[in-house]
């Protein structure tokens, strides 16, 4: 049960809450959610005269485990990067190049996405790679280059976070964290970002159920964070002719469990350039609140994750098209109605 | 290599080109096509001077195992089923009950979905199910219910065969034999609906590879039947939360390596219901030909599938907004240009 | 409800069953065991009286769906192939080639293997093929030379059948009838095996659950045919690094559920000689009744499958391993008790 | 190329070599292992004349992108976790509670374990677990219970770390750290673990490549720690009757790849009680090096994972069973040749 409680009211509700919980015998976590509000969630039974208390807003029955990611809990979440709305119906694109290498270079490509229609921007300091003698990203110096060419073009920046420690310097810089495929069962890493003022983008691990996936948005809620975004990027199957396997399914089947915004990474879950607009488009269609995509001038030329990496002009091809479809989807369903 | 012929001046050109072929130590084989022409493949070197023949019209090198079905051998096919075009650029719907259980059900259903917008109606008179104590399906008697709905209705029928010794009693019946997932392998099936002259609807074993489909594919060409129709059906993947998991990312990808059309069932594919629309449509935003759905008025006391039989209003809107979002992406392509 | 009846007593039990069974509204199944068994299948409630017959052996309640193949109907079974027993204790070793290409080339085979601690011989006579354009095995010519080997070498054979047209020529033939991964669920092919007296190995689909496995065991133990072996032969996982992945697990979990022997397939469930021998061992230790083996003399000139065909040296080593850690595992059982 | 050198006599060897591969355009890298031995990894060509040096005791091409953990670099580790050798011959077995609750349930577990013939305590004091409200383990109070039950039995001990900042304090207290499967990528806890004194247990993800398991075991080599211990713990497929998929063919094929000792979990691996002998004894018949069991007296009552916890009684079966098991094929291969 998560009681959703008026903070300017809540005078002695908390106390009055918790000793009705150990009298049933159950147990109470308070959640001091960084936007401001607060509530309770009661596992177990509580004595039904403590509802009663003028602070409380709402009462809500939770059956899921992931109770504070469950759509139970809450209809809808609305997630703001700077200026920007992820969640309110117009698919948002985020873009960049997979990882920041020179100031040159990330200022061309922002410019570049930017133009095409993206409104965030996304870029590596921190870099996970499957070998150590890989370029591992340019660390504190790519934050330094992100927050010059938001500055330079005024769009908000979000960059992977790989370690707790790496969290605090990143969060310094950047307008949301990432959290990598590979790190979406690092639940030290989870809850640290779960204490940051900062929105999450939640990418799922490549071999995540739906549920683990929830169950790891919930680490971070569970912190007092709900500005999470989920992100599908292609799982891992049998067939290997494409790098991954972009789940589409997971789309409109996490949307009936959870009201945090889904977005899809379409490099990432094709790993092949020619494929990208198809599945971008698919994304939204499938009810994608955004996508997130790598794109610089000269892909060719990317440091890494060159063969998934599309030119700007075919970024502007999909920010136009997605823009197009989600407003005829929404339409034509008025048209009916 | 693969050598098309003008059959009205093919006098002695076989004969010369098998001559020459075996001269430089190659093998070769004639596909006589049911829809009329003529093509020599010929695996390994020919004697260069044979490919002068006036009947030649042109010849193509292929490198792909699937000879016949890869798009180093032809750009585009179309595939008629009935009057009905499958890969012309407008979305094909297929619809109807998964299985066929009475004349008055089949033709309710069989009008329903022909008045939400499809043009070809599905149903089984042969079920494959995994329990020997299931229903079993009608046999021949659901294929004369099949044909007598047509009748009733105008719509061309596809049906699924499961072994040799049905195809051609269903070939007498149907408009398209459908081959399932479970036996996309079953390669003396591919051979003998090679054999015949109708199109074929061959889905994808839930998994197998891309390549492994187009090779079932090539079973059915070599026989000398280009009426091919790949569908993507969903794949097996760790993920158990969903029946299957349907593979979009095989629709544009596919599309890369072959030119027969594609289609996408997004009843199989999720197992269900409130997933069959938003992947419908994203199946066609990722490039799909077409769609095939089960549906018939009240899905809850379908025979089988019952949990992803969606109601023909839902198939109707399916149906609508795939139109539109088919010409809103083909009509801002020119826009662009 | 399995009802196990005395076929020389069962006068007149049948009819009384049946109408017991049908004035409670439940249904009843009479399977004439090609052992020359009898028993009845009871879905549903009967009348408590009817049980009662002198004529019923033993009654057991059956809850899994593959009600004839679980361990709640029988404890154990053993097939018996020839003279030899799958499913005593005693490890069983069936090897050959992949495919039978000429008579030398199959005599030579079977005597090595033979020699090498084999007791049955396996070949192909019918061969599915992934390409149209590879090699299908010889067909009828090959059973003949199948039967030819049996007789100059005493070992009896398993040989695959693909399609229902050909169960009756292959049962004229082979001692066992082999239905392959691809085919697992090709419920007509199964149906018609069940039909004949031959024992039949039926191998697991390379993405099939332990439980369609079961049922597809099913199809075949409810026309009747008692004699069936599992055989697990590798499934198909992210890790293409080898060419399927030998799920040993099943042998043990699959015996909790079954009275039907398992066996193992090291050779297509690795696909790589070197690893044959290793897990060959780890089959057994697992708690398989046996192996099936591609070998031959010359591995590398083997027609189909060279990569994975081991020499019969490794197989003798193979035989006499197997062996002994059977002797160990059961020795030391008994001396802890 | 790596080249091993002789520490007494290194003097100037490193400089020499290091101008030699910078002249011939390659890049160099110094391994001081942490067990006093040194080696260069040269990336690219070299001018041959430096290899002549007099402290260069070998020179290796290495071809495999784990350079270091590739058996092209060494033929064979032996890992020592406190007196007890992993990788000698002898099948090593790790055993305990999932994870420390109480100094009484330690210690009555690591004398039950050790009396079945563990030799080695394992034991949670650090849990990652799904939910962020399930028990997450007793932190260094755990680390302290280890020590203690390490110093009342004798018995070394493996405990998981799980994020950088846990490393330094479980080195204190342990005899090897465990990085577990949904840690296998995580690089930053990976190269601080290389970066200490302490054997390091790998657990595969269960997702994993073997290639990717062994750039992770890269990762710590590269850092200067060569006592790594892979262990197969099980991965995910398409069938969920079990936890996991525990994948023996990958102990026979790492070891094809790799110097590094191979240990097996079919405690994880299946996460089923009764599958965990047969499952443990085929690990050693695959080659594997030993094997970590959750076992402790009362699986039933243990805190996580009592599902597939066993008995000390069955511990004892399967230690004793392994060795024989060992002994027999050893034994047996000398009778033979």
């Amino acid at each position: 049960m998560i009681i959703s409680i008026d903070k300017s009211k809540s005078n002695g509700v908390i106390d009055a809450l918790g000793a009705a919980t150990t009298r049933a015998g159950a147990t109470m976590r308070v959640i001091d959610w960084i936007d401001g509000s607060l509530s309770v969630d009661v596992s177990g039974p509580i004595e039904p005269d403590a509802l009663g208390h003028p602070a409380i807003i709402s009462v809500r029955d939770v059956t899921k485990p992931y109770r504070l990611a469950s759509r139970e809990h809450r209809e809808k979440t609305v997630v703001r990067v700077g200026d920007v709305e992820i969640g309110n119906g117009t698919p948002v694109i985020m873009a960049g190049p997979c990882v920041v290498s020179s100031v040159e270079q990330l200022l061309r490509a922002a410019e570049a996405v930017g133009a095409a229609g993206a409104t965030i921007l996304r870029g590596g300091a921190f870099k996970p790679r499957t070998s150590p003698y890989s370029f591992q990203g340019l660390g504190e110096e790519g934050l330094q280059m992100l927050a010059g060419a938001r500055a330079a073009t005024g769009l908000p920046v979000v960059t992977e976070v790989m370690e707790p420690d790496q969290v605090e310097i990143t969060a310094d810089y950047a307008d949301m964290l990432q959290i990598g495929a590979r790190n979406m069962a690092n639940f030290p890493l989870l809850k640290k970002a779960g204490k940051t003022r900062k929105p999450v983008l939640l990418k799922r691990g490549f071999s995540a159920t739906i549920e683990e996936w929830l169950m790891s948005a919930e680490y971070i809620l569970a912190e007092g964070n709900s500005q999470v975004v989920l992100c599908e990027r292609g799982i891992r199957t049998f067939d290997t002719s494409m790098r991954f396997n972009l789940d589409l399914n997971a789309v409109p089947y996490v949307k009936e469990l959870t009201h945090l915004p889904v977005v899809v990474d379409p490099s990432h879950g094709t790993g092949k350039r020619s494929l990208v607009g198809a599945m971008a488009l698919a994304g939204i269609a499938a009810g994608a609140d955004g996508l997130i995509i790598e794109s610089e001038p000269n892909p060719d030329s990317a440091l890494c994750d060159a063969s998934q990496t599309i030119e700007p002009a075919e970024l502007a091809r999909i920010a136009r098209k997605s823009m197009a479809l989600t407003d005829l989807l929404a339409i034509e369903e008025l048209a009916i109605a």
